[in-house]
Formats: structure tokens, sequence, C-alpha cells
């Protein structure tokens, strides 16, 4: 079975390659990104339609994405077309070139927008109220994704994925920014955590869950229909903080940054995974409390690597 | 007081032009199109942002689109990107370096997709489904404008507006399509009429209504709020032919041409203004009747101009 994975070098790219190969060991794995050997413009629809026509994959798995809510109110352009735009260009490569591929769509919880505790857990029956420009724009690309299964009979699965954790995110991520200070603060190099919101609650689901979910969609979702991929259960930045103070063994004072603080945010995120959970049989594995251990054993481990090399230490 | 309006030479722009002139002779009107003295490119975001800077407009209304539902089925990349990315420049340009202009996004009543009878007329209300690449561009740039009032602050009033009738409008559309062929069945230019589904119910309305509209709204409408710009009644394709018949005295043989269908179309779509009537008190003053015997006019003109230069004639 042949794979083109779009953003196959960032965080969850690399879980999920390895998911595959454990699955099917023969697997091809054709990488599409940015940066590297095989270097490709995503907004390049030309360049895309090329690579997918001659690879002909039986799943692509569209990752690629500047996936940062904060980002995109920094600069909603860039969030908008290395989404949308991007995404809508795979499309259309795939509906020139090579229209039996089915494609897994990752979309996001932030579409569901605001909502009330009435709301919660939130289906995928709930009408999409996006409040950044990156919901938004995961917004669009979702009805792109529809548009192109019902007019134009591509095989789609989409899914709105909840907060990951796992080791390898970036900081620009709550839990890997709170974990990567812990560490920071276990090495004596800083005294205080800075915070946003932290009464914010979230549906966190471990990125080796996430994958498998995906694996899962590719091979038994429905075409044409979406799936949320989340826990079920939500936990506020104060609760992450509070188990990372036991984690670590720290109980640091917090100082809030402005910086962390956006225009509009979701008090409160929880997801149902019952479709996804009837539809294949996948349920989460991992509990929090190993994600995060292994995500601040991660940022202490490279804590341990980089230090000896810093000047004036 | 001063306006800049995208797609000012276009159908709706020379109509909006001369609303805006009539109520107000001392105005000075920007007209930003692509072609043109003043070409200007709105895929250029440095560009649009340099000239909404410069000129600092009171009011902002943006017209430039590529409008039609059947040629996003052609080139979903182009519509797209010349509906959504187009207008999320022109808001990234008024929050850079205008903040204070009033802008009105001009959205459609593709936004809302699919209907049953049991929604109609559709009301402002109604969860949005779009179903061709042009509808999702439409609902893309309605969630960005929502974004920018909400985090950003920026004054947009926005509008889903239903089909629109008038002398100009080119024969992309439907009942400009019907009427031309009609003028050349009474120039004795072609035999039948080509015709696509003409079971489906459209609201149409008359651009000079749309206009005045438009000019309401900006004078009156409240920020952050979306209008239905309609008739508030539905004619069928069927019913139009019946009327262009009678205004012609001619009623052709009918032939489906495969170009003019579509992989998904609505069956009907019927708006309420009762919205807009309720917050600006205007009213649809021109019967369709006069719309479609001023098309007909129109294009009867122009067979009238056209026909002795060509060749073989």
């Amino acid at each position: 079975m042949k794979y083109l994975i779009t953003g196959a070098r960032g965080f969850v790219g690399g879980y999920l390659a390895a998911e595959i190969r454990r699955r099917d060991p023969s697997a091809k794995i054709i990488a599409v990104d940015r940066t590297g050997d095989s270097g490709l413009d995503l907004l390049d629809l030309e360049a895309v339609a090329s690579v997918v026509a001659r690879e002909q994959p039986e799943h692509l798995i569209h990752l690629a994405s500047l996936s940062s809510v904060g980002a995109s109110w920094q600069d909603p352009v860039a969030s908008f077309t290395n989404n949308t735009n991007i995404f809508l260009n795979v499309l259309e490569a795939v509906r020139r070139g090579s229209a039996k591929t089915r494609v897994l769509s990752v979309g996001s919880s932030e579409e569901y927008g605001i909502v009330t505790a009435a709301d919660l857990p939130l289906n995928e029956e709930r009408r999409l109220a996006p409040v950044s420009p990156y919901a938004v724009a995961r917004v669009a690309q979702e009805h792109l994704g529809d548009v192109y299964v019902r007019g134009f009979g591509l095989d789609i699965v989409a899914t709105r994925s909840f907060n990951h954790v796992g080791p390898g995110q970036t900081d620009q991520f709550v839990i890997s920014a709170l974990a990567k200070q812990f560490a920071e603060l276990a090495a004596g190099k800083r005294d205080h955590l800075d915070v946003g919101t932290t009464t914010v609650v979230r549906d966190f689901l471990d990125v080796r869950d996430v994958v498998n979910a995906y694996c899962e969609l590719l091979a038994r979702g429905t075409r044409g229909e979406v799936y949320n991929v989340c826990s079920g259960r939500g936990l506020s930045i104060d609760d992450v903080i509070g188990l990372l103070s036991t984690i670590s063994g720290l109980s640091p004072k917090r100082v809030t940054d402005p910086a962390r603080l956006r225009p509009v945010e979701n008090a409160f995120v929880i997801g149902s995974n019952a479709k996804l959970r009837a539809a294949v049989g996948w349920a989460p594995s991992i509990a929090l409390e190993t994600s995060l251990r292994d995500v601040y054993d991660y940022w202490r481990a490279r804590e341990a690597l980089t230090s000896p090399g810093r000047e004036g230490s």
C-alpha cells in the first residue's frame, strides 16, 4: 500500500509514519514537506498536481498546516493560505490526477467555536462557528472537502481533531510550552511559570492515539463523513499545571504573559468520540498522566543535551 | 464622504457608483479594479494595503469577485482565491492601515446550500451548508469578516445577496443568458433556447434595489451583522422563460445544454428580507417584469449594434 503524507516531517507526521509501518511493514510512504530533499511548495498547484499524478497513492494524509491558533491572530493571511489554500491544492491535484486516492482531511475542534456547557460534549452535528482565523481556515477546508466529495466524487474522510499532546510537539502549544518551562525550572534556568488563561478547559489526546485513529479512519471510515478525534474528557490548564507539578515535584510562581492571551478564546472544549468509536472500534489507550510525563521527560532530555554548550554556563 | 469600491467597473459596481452619487453628489469614489488605469491585483496584499492606507476611505465596498457558481465548478482554485483570498487581503489591509473604515462584505445566498421547503423563506439564522466551491468561498469570507469584527474590532456589515437581475449583467448568469437568447431569437440569429435545469426556483432582485440596500446598510446597518438582500419571492426558470416569452412575443423550442447543468444544484432558494427591512427601512421598488423587460431591451440594443459588423451578414 502506498501512502502520501503532507507535512510528514512535522510532529504528527513522524508518529503517523511509525504507526503505518507498525501496521504494514512493507508500506511505501511518500513524504511531502516544504523543506528537505523533497521540498515542495504546497501553494504551487501545478507542482502538487504533478507529484500526486505521478505517485498515485492509495492513501493521502494531509497533515501540512500552520496549526497554531495564536499564530493565526498574528498573521491571519499566512494562516489561511497555509491551511485552506494548500488543502484546496491537494484536493484539486487528486481530482485531476489520482481520483481514486482516499484522502484524510485533518480538521480541528476549533471549528466549533464558542460553546456553552449545554453543548458538551461536542458532537459532529453541532453548528460550526469559528472564532479565530485558524478556525475559519479549518471550516473552509472541511467545506471544500465536502464539495469535492459531493460534486467531484472524491473519497475523503474528515476529522475534527482536538488538542494533541506528545513528545516532540513544539512549544507553540500549551502543554508542550508548560512542560518545557517545568524542565527549565528543574534545570534552574527559570524561576517562574509564564502562563496565559489557565482556566480554559481543553480535550487533550495523546498523539499516538491520534495517529491510531487516523489509520483506522483510512481503513474503515465512511467516505464524506467527519469524525471527532478526541479523548472525551476535559482538563483545565490549571489541571495540567497541577499534574506537571506532581510529575516534576515543583510548584513555581505563575506570571501572566500578555503574549499568551488571545483576542477571542473558547472557555472550554470537550468532544464526544462516540461516532469514531462506533465507526471503527477505536478507543484511547494512553492516560494523560503518561503523556504529560513523556512530554516532561522529552524536555528534560533536551535540557540535558543543550545546556553544556551554552555560552556562560 | 470617501468610498473605495473594489470591482467598481463590474456589473454591480457601476450601479453602486451611480447610487452613491445620486445620494451624495460630492462623494469621492476610489475605483479599484484588476484592469484599467488603476489596475491592482487584489491577491497582492502589500499593494492593497498600500492603497487602503493612503486613501483612508470612510466606506469600502468589496464587490470584486468571481461570482459565477458554474465557473467555480470548472476552476475551484481560481474561484476560491478570487473570492476568499482577495477579501482576506482587503480586511488585512484595513486592519493594518485604516481601521475606522466601514466595510461592506458582499456574500451570497449560495452560502445556505441545499434547502427544503420547511426552510423557506431563508432567514439569517439558518445554518450555512455550502454545496459549491463558490459557496464555500463565500462562507469563508463571511467567517473571516466575523473574526475581524470580534477579534480585531473592525467595522464590517455583511450581506447574503441573492440573484441579481439588471441590464449589463454578463450572460454567465441565467436571466441575462436567457434574455440574450431571446434577443438573438428576435433578431433571427438562433432558432431554439439552450437551457439548464428550468425547474430550479430562485429569488431575483433588481440590481438597482440591490445597490440601494448596500447604501442603506453602509449608512445604518449594525456592525458585525449579516443581512439577506433579496426580493422575498421565488420564481422558477420556467417562470422567467414564460415572462420573457410574453415580453418578446416568442415561444422558442427548448434544448437542454449539458454545459448549463451543475454537479450539485439547489432546487429552490427564496430569502426573507425581514431583517433588512426592519434594520434600515429598505424595500424592493422594481417589479421583476420591469427588470426582465430592461434586460431584454439591453440585449436587443446590443444585437442591433453589433449585427451590421459581423462577417457574412
